[in-house]
């Protein structure tokens, strides 16, 4: 997966959570639309490029050119019309395999020849002329090719326990550098398998052998006795490793909810080789 | 433009937030990209179609088949994947012009032949196996052709007099039926103007002549003295006299804010003609 | 139980949040401080008394000298200080046994001489300096004798499942006018028992017999086998029939939720008298 | 100021954040009630002493012997009712005159003989059975005498500017550590004097030298030409190097907002001495 890593500040935080959320919007991992995207966590003024509150967000696809598409997309909808707002490269120079240019884009071209390229913060960024000032957007954004599909299942006696368990899992795995998870709220309620049984065609359908409410009508349900609920969290990051650690930490995190019975992986694309993990392993891991 | 409208619930409340806030992702007005979308306002457990906390959406586009392609996509991307959520129809039947149909689409397919057509608080709706239970998703959703940009523009004499101005207006327009704002935070920082000056192909660029922060370098810069800040709020509706009342609502919420000098508007497309209203007449209005 | 029902606005929702949240605190039903509070539910601008968006709240104490008091105290404390905020009576006419007067109080005498008693929306109200323009304040505050501690407690398999459960059930009841939960986030978890066993002079301690945690060691534990976890709701309102719709309400959302085992209710100062509700008999009132 | 310093953990952040706003309520700085209290930050999972998401919280008060009672109650009242929250000592232990002892408070009794000291992340705490498990509580918290009453005055040339100057300036203030600012939204809009000029007898009044609405009203007004509102920021905090620290981080953030005319200081108690910063030497900070 090809990957961007950006912060987006604004003169208050929640202007800045506004921005953030419209460019991580329809970010969920899905066989169509503008590919992936997550807010990585907020960021504090003291690491700010600007010194301004913000947050950090990764956008992703499989597709480069794609990738590259949307996250200027991802920055021109969500950044330039939102007041006070910025964006800058956050990936870091060693892990860049190249950049994406703003020039030539419709960011650039907004500026319809006021634009600037000055320095801040020891970028080279440009100054767009707005209604309410300028907005400054770096002039490339660092692109890595990192690994998608990380992911867990969490098997739960019910849909709370299953859902408190996935919650808790998010929020542990926000504190783990380079990675970040597509979903809205973090959590998957539709498990995904590629291609279709009985729509041949399809590019990807319900999971239905991690469907609880469907279990006596399909053939190989892996649905355990006493298990009523399933949620999946995804990790997407920079590298194996912070997906891994971060695998671990939600998991861990996921298992310290009572009525959980098991943790499961999916298996989408084969990236990440076939996982089982037994909630018995998983406690060893502590 | 064409305006599709639909509600999503979910078990809780923040849930069907962050449904919403995905589903509504990238929905900033903007001459790329996948059309424009806004939150209504919330709605009640009571009006619910299935008596669970939720939300009012509008998805819009000048385009039928990109409108009926970006309705359900925000619907697969925003609803199917969320835990809990679904998703119904709320476009008032004598607004509807057609339907846009689930069937064939994403989100039938996703169901991979285990998917029905139930009832549901009268409403014929898809009931999609998920890994936490079901989803439930009207068959059809009603589209209207409506009234794209309504707007006006707030001269301040700072940016935070001006953006509170904004957030203000925002939260009266909030309160009228039938209408949605599709920026981030309900404000746009960027005027645009169609076309470029310097960048002759450019499909839209900075609306130069109302940004005061380079009103030396513009030709014909319409920034009163005293003005040193614009912000605009976009109005987009079901109807002509919603989108209107919701300007006046607006326009009036943001002249109770000390320094506002002038409520301007913008002309985009000639749809609503041109509209210019001095701050005078605004009071009047009261 | 003396309640005091009043309106915070001020010129942004998040403002009037602010404010709200200030005013509410330390209200959570317990034996020590200052007494009860709870916010009802948001008010939109429309039904607002200066057309601001605002937050309706009720104190609670069953000592009226101490509603008096502290109804005062959390107008002095979160209104007063906080910028933009004003507040206003919202007691029903003919619910009102008695007003609570701000004159003479450390409202009134902030002013300094400085305030006057001005009109508003019908009301006679203290227009108070304050180093952002006025606060206004309404001159009395109308105190009704109404209900405390409606209640009831959700059983379940797991915490995760109680929690959810009581969540529900809280949004739900913050449907219901005339009725307010003083609990953080609307939920007790430590249930009270009035004196004590071991420490006789306690005026209240856990409620011990329907602690999961320590049911081997208490006498007569009223978990039946499944439960893990018991959560409790209450309900104080201005009158009986106001806290029993609440609490219809919110036991029929509590037991849409998956791995609830029993609803039961407490009994603190036998004022509602004992009230005990199988989850069988719960479910016929749907 | 005796000041308490303790950390709020839950399950959740949300579940965290409604404990620690229950608990930090009623703690705007006045002259009435149950004093003092902020939420310094919120606190990561990977620093926080049970490795669950939490807040660090700061409770004040002049007196002693009511800070104990005080820091107690806000624990009692915020704390033990609320689902999955327990409470921790955050006081750094060269900064600790003296310990708040739980024993014998109403938090310790209501275990009712239940309760059990036990360790955890190497801290004596009580494990006091609740409906939902076990709450635990320290069983002592660290008391500093720190410094009370650090603020700076915000003059700006409108309500909305210097509204948006104190904002900015609360959210730079809170990467601070040690300080803790009590008001509602970080923001004072009541300026206080002590005593007063009319009612003699007043405890504290409005700080109408600084009411912009009624310069004309007052003898000796500081409010100078063009300014038409003002804003107070407090800072408290565990020693005088970190509220100074505070403060000028405070004014930088505030001065970077246009339309502020000047930033000035009130002066309560000679605490800190006669402070006037004219906004000049605050820019030459930088």
């Amino acid at each position: 997966m090809y990957i961007g890593r950006f912060i987006i500040t604004a003169s208050t935080r929640r202007w800045a959570l506004a921005s953030a959320l419209e460019a991580k919007g329809l970010g969920v991992s899905a066989t169509l639309g503008p590919g992936e995207a997550g807010i990585e966590r907020e960021i504090s003024i003291e690491e700010s490029p600007d010194k301004r509150p913000g947050y950090l967000l990764d956008a992703g696809h499989r597709d480069r050119k794609e990738l590259n598409y949307w996250l200027i997309a991802r920055i021109r909808k969500g950044v330039l019309p939102t007041p006070t707002a910025s964006a800058f490269d956050a990936m870091p120079e060693e892990m860049a395999q190249y950049h994406a240019e703003v020039k030539d884009t419709p960011i650039q071209i907004f500026g319809d020849g006021y634009e600037e390229i000055v320095e801040r913060d020891g970028r080279a960024v440009y100054k767009i002329p707005r209604m309410d000032g300028f907005c400054y957007i770096e002039t490339k954004f660092g692109v890595a090719r990192g690994i998608a599909g990380g992911n867990f299942l969490i098997l739960g006696e019910s849909q709370a326990t299953a859902l408190m368990a996935a919650e808790i899992a998010v929020e542990a795995i926000r504190e783990v550098p380079y990675v970040f998870d597509p979903c809205a709220g973090g959590v998957a309620a539709s498990g995904t398998k590629v291609g279709g049984k009985k729509y041949k065609n399809a590019v990807a359908t319900t999971n239905d052998a991690f469907c609880p409410s469907i279990k006596e009508r399909v053939g190989e349900s892996k649905i355990p006795p006493g298990v009523n609920c399933v949620y999946e969290v995804f990790v997407n990051g920079l590298n194996l490793t912070s997906v891994e650690r971060a695998m671990k930490v939600g998991i861990e995190a996921a298992t310290t909810v009572a009525g959980i019975k098991k943790i499961s992986a999916g298996n989408y694309g084969g990236k990440l080789g076939k996982i089982l993990i037994p909630l018995k392993k998983v406690l060893e891991m502590h």
